[in-house]
């Protein structure tokens, strides 16, 4: 259904057929179809929605869409939504009302919850404890297999996922059940003889991209939060963990091109907003070039002897600072997916050196042979072609060492991307060649 | 326990011990383990992993190991790991095997499975046929829900996932039951009034990015695939659905440095490969650049006039690269994420042109302050703040307009990235700041 059938049929009333075309559809889509309507219509359609749908589709609308909703809606209506979120989506959602809509929401859920959602709001950030959802399904070892089927019949429709069961003792996790191994075992082995006993687990304060990362390595549905007492408080989903590693990627990316990260998308940022991300890092690299100049007027006698020197000056710098972030951005991703650590810099510094010999000999012939045909200049272009050589030796090294050292001390690699190597390497790369030419050309 | 241990038990010949640590040992971690073996020890450990997880954690090695465990194994041995062996998994190693040993594995399989091994190896490499696998609950809608945990009993054991089970009547799909409905509807209900019918999948061709996509945006577990007659031939699981996101940053991450990207981690690509991938892009930014050189000559007189132009060349050019960059990072990973589209171009260049004047009025203000109190000249000052302004305004245009009219034509927006970006805002940052010049100079 698109949005022009949905209002036409919201405006005839008919309500009915609304309701049994939104009945079929996914949840997913349902909220992206609302996202278009405006607030009276958007509420007239919302109460439409079956109640089993309503709840996974206001968790995934955009927050001023909910932030409307929750205005709007009566004391009755704010408490069924709120019995069917999950918690981690109800926090999501209190993350971003504005104080007012928040007290509402505290008002109307029982005590209980609010000590809860309050305790899950005080996680930091990036942790697993702000990620986490409190519904799952918990079984004890004296259990059979039937009596843990007919313990998630009765309960198991109100947990984010019953596809791995916790069994816990006093709170403490002992076990793990997957519900493959319940509905392919007999009804009467008990959970005790069938559960897994080597648990991997996170902590409330564990960084969620470590947790996502755990996702990618041993394909888990969902993984056990435990607190500092080792009790266990709640479980990540794996759509979270989804979630969580397209941000890191988008987070990565923006650091490499030298841009404080936004939570929002590009659109919802505003421009005062995205110029404030952007500023910082372009005016400390704008001063770092400055040397790269400075060190230009110390040869001003030699490229005022021979003017064409300064033509090369663009290629050696572009070619050195695309080399060097070649580098960085294979060893900045290998570091991110584990495969490459601080311990192998002897090794990468090895391979980048001999790349960097056949990257540099395949470049310098072949610029040294223009040279040679278009200016008819034999120690232009060997100056060309040895300043070339050095630069992308030396560039590739950049590259790789100052990542690695980073993630040494336990900076971003990130931030050793592109931009800052750039910067870097010409410095050097302007030293190499106006070496190279003020020696050749004995000026 | 780490590999010295195993390696030490091994020797002394405790299988036993081997065989009850390795019991409680998760799947991914052992092969990790057996990793860090030999040929004569990877193979006895190997024989000692209980027989229900030899089949994972033998999926989980790399091809090297693989192949030598394949060619080693008895008849026997190698007719178990098969049977036990999800289908995408045994075509994962086909096609990383030698010839000799493809042929021995097809001699091994039963005409049926052999077929079907044809049949998934000749799907495109970066289709969802590739990674889909056949191994799929298959229900049909006369069951009742005790008939379905029924044969779920029987069969699930063999499936990859047996949390999304499949309605279909004469092969064609007609419906979708996930385990949690099962679990928590009562035994009696029939699976055609409990099914979802409005059921989204995906084709045998599908690109398999645009499959991850559909996992990230719905949070699927697992998504049917379809062959041209709407035939259900399989299924891709969310496991696989994560490495492709993973594999896909990767691929986007490397061609946005300019590199052609490669399936192999950084270690596995040899030196040869490596460079092979890094020079083409190599040689075209670098003869790009060559313009830059050429335009620079045009300019010889103005900086024998004032040679300290020339210092400022470096800032600007890369001031300009930044700027760049940082808008076509932000604009293809927009595009990645759907988030931006082509029919926003006007949209974000507005939005560009107004960042830029933010940046650009800070960084122009703030070089030309340091200018005046360095070499006391407000000419000079101003002609370098005017070529800032210009030239950000500039880059960060070109930044936005040229990855989505990439996406436009169905070029891979990555490649629009900082390196060619900032190619091509240095030629017009040289003429931005030559024209200024010359003009407040009057050279």
């Amino acid at each position: 259904m698109n949005k022009d059938i949905l209002v036409k049929l919201l405006q005839q009333r008919q309500f009915k057929a609304v309701r049994s075309i939104l009945d079929v559809m996914n949840e997913v889509d349902i909220a992206s179809l609302l996202s278009e309507l405006d607030g009276k219509e958007l509420a007239l359609a919302f109460r439409l929605i079956p109640k089993d749908k309503a709840a996974e589709v206001f968790a995934n609308m955009d927050s001023s869409m909910q932030t409307y909703l929750v205005e709007i809606f009566s004391e009755k209506e704010l408490k069924e939504l709120l019995d069917d979120l999950y918690m981690d989506d109800t926090v999501d959602l209190l993350e971003e009302l504005p104080a007012n809509l928040v007290n509402r929401i505290l008002d109307t859920v029982s005590a209980a919850d609010r000590a809860l959602i309050n305790q899950l709001l005080n996680y930091p950030e990036d942790s697993a404890g702000s990620i986490m959802t409190t519904e799952y399904v918990d079984i004890r070892e004296s259990m059979t297999v039937a009596q843990a089927m007919a313990h998630i019949k009765e309960t198991g429709i109100h947990k984010e996922t019953i596809y791995t069961c916790y069994v816990t003792d006093k709170r403490k996790l002992i076990g793990i059940v997957s519900a493959k191994d319940l509905m392919t075992t007999d009804d009467n082995v008990q959970i005790k003889d069938l559960m897994e006993t080597e648990i991997i687990s996170v902590a409330t304060h564990t960084d969620k991209e470590a947790v996502a990362q755990l996702f990618t390595k041993y394909d888990f549905l969902a993984i056990p939060v435990l607190d500092t007492g080792g009790r266990m408080v709640g479980i990540v989903t794996f759509d979270d963990a989804m979630d969580v590693m397209v941000e890191e990627a988008t987070e990565d990316i923006t650091k490499m091109a030298a841009i404080n990260p936004s939570e929002k998308t590009y659109f919802e940022t505003p421009v005062l907003i995205h110029a404030k991300n952007r500023i910082p890092w372009l005016l400390i690299l704008m001063f770092t070039s400055v040397i790269t100049g400075t060190i230009i007027t110390k040869y001003e006698d030699a490229f005022a002897a021979v003017p064409l020197l300064v033509a090369f000056i663009p290629m050696l710098m572009d070619t050195g600072g695309n080399c060097g972030a070649q580098s960085s951005t294979l060893i900045i991703r290998g570091i991110a997916l584990s495969q490459i650590r601080f311990a192998d810099l002897f090794r990468v510094m090895f391979k980048e050196f001999r790349i960097s010999l056949v990257v540099g000999s395949v470049l310098a012939v072949s610029n040294g042979v223009r040279i040679l045909i278009q200016y008819q200049d034999t120690s232009l272009a060997v100056v060309i072609a040895l300043s070339l050589m050095g630069t992308i030796i030396m560039a590739k090294l950049i590259g790789c060492i100052l990542p690695l050292c980073a993630s040494r001390i336990h900076l971003d690699p990130a931030l050793m991307a592109s931009p800052l190597i750039t910067t870097l390497v010409d410095i050097f790369s302007i030293l190499i060649y106006f070496q190279i030419a003020t020696t050749l050309f004995h000026l």
